[in-house]
């Protein structure tokens, strides 16, 4: 496994081949979350290219950009033991320069549900995914379904710029006890934890109520509200697959959204029907 | 020469090949400015592609975007005659949809020059570039030096944004009487023509100056001034080639940018030293 920092170095190396390659962009402290992705891309695809890189231009001031779980040797074993063929590991002079052009989240759907709790967070993650895309040049890139207005935006901007990628969304990945997996979830104390449980609780509750015909998502959020209490609740949202408020759910074209804060580590929760 | 208006169907004719690509976008009212870009891609390419679209994201409000000259028949000749192999005819619904993604300007060299007389007028322009050197995928992409900001920005998109593309530079076309061309030109009527022809002067004033080694830039500006005066100057600059200010001139790295208002048409002007 070849690890390189210098992006023009990356794009050398990559343009030599004709293969197939197959990225996974992530913020390191790799999980099992992770590894889903990596190996429906080497499965996938003849070249792996697996990018760790803490992105400061999505956390806004006052998160925890500085705390953020670093693990490098654990995440550098995971890979090679995963068959990465390629470890991308910049630091944020290599990505960055001053007076940058920037991207810019869309008015709307930048700034709803996840956009709306951290204003400013979905520009500094396109922004981010661009240069990535760009570097890489893969042939598919891979996203967990977890943060399921990212890989929405992701996908709007590779359609919207014209971008020769495949956009590869990758189910969810849990815990044995339910909690979606997340770099974050480090961060919660073993009391929190079990707290935190309400949220694919909440979830499966809404997944009951669908399977029994109840559809009406005035009805589904209530329902939701109420196992969740009484933790800090900043969305429950039932959206179609554009993104858009729905106020009956359609099977096969809805996505419920949860964000919950417990104690002080946000958790993002979601279910695709 | 084939003319297409749909992106993908661009994008998809232009794939099936290996040849190099030279690209020339341009709003169209095409003139010998534009020639000069044509006949430049010509030569250093297998292929030519020529866009004509008219950008509505970089007009701002109560400019000229309806009134833009528009020669659309003129224009398919010219491209046939130069050698064009694709005409790019795409509208705005073909371009752009809503709720997008948007690029935006650098918050300081976007926001200087014709960015302060303008603001927001580069954020369009590098969205609409992006795009179409996505489209496109060129090897080369010509630009006039004439928008000479407009170059220096593209540049630094490409750069900062890990782009497969070499931007080539081409130098500003005059008409006999010395006025850069412009499609802006048809704007200004005899008596407004002859006024605008003190733009060519100061720079050829500035350019004296230098000859005879006088390099302050306090010095240029005031004789620029005098010339251009009684026009409204909305700025005369010295910068370096990194678009810095300067208070000396530097032989082979600085550009004198003007800009004025003759009438109601704004006028560009600039000399790379």
């Amino acid at each position: 496994m070849k690890i390189i920092s210098d992006p023009l170095e990356l794009k050398e190396h990559l343009k030599k081949s004709n293969s197939s390659v197959g990225f996974v962009p992530t913020m390191g402290a790799l999980h099992e979350g992770h590894i889903a992705l990596i190996k429906r891309a080497r499965q996938e695809n003849e070249i792996v290219v697996v990018s760790i890189f803490v992105n400061p231009t999505q956390f806004l001031a006052g998160e925890d950009l500085d705390k953020y779980p670093k693990k490098d040797d654990a995440d550098k074993k995971i890979c090679e033991l995963s068959g990465v063929d390629v470890l991308f590991f910049p630091t944020a002079e290599d990505m960055y320069s001053n007076d940058e052009v920037k991207i810019c989240a869309p008015n709307v759907r930048g700034y709803v549900l996840e956009g709306a709790t951290r204003p400013g967070h979905f520009s500094g993650v396109l922004r981010v995914v661009m240069k990535l895309l760009n570097i890489v040049s893969p042939t598919r890139a891979y996203f967990g379904k977890k943060d399921a207005q990212q890989l929405n935006l992701i996908r709007l901007m590779v359609k919207q710029f014209f971008m020769d990628v495949e956009i590869v969304p990758v189910d969810i990945v849990r815990d044995s006890d339910g909690l979606a997996l997340s770099s974050r979830n480090v961060y919660l104390s073993k009391a929190q934890r079990e707290e935190a449980l309400k949220i694919p609780k909440s979830l499966y509750a809404a997944s009951k109520l669908i399977s029994k015909n109840i559809l009406d998502t005035v009805k589904i959020k209530e329902e939701m509200h109420a196992i969740l209490s009484p933790l800090e609740i900043k969305y429950v949202e039932v959206l179609n697959r554009d993104f858009e408020v729905i106020e009956k759910v359609q099977i096969g074209n809805t996505v419920i959204l949860v964000e919950v804060i417990v104690g002080k580590t946000r958790l993002l929760d979601n279910i695709w029907l």
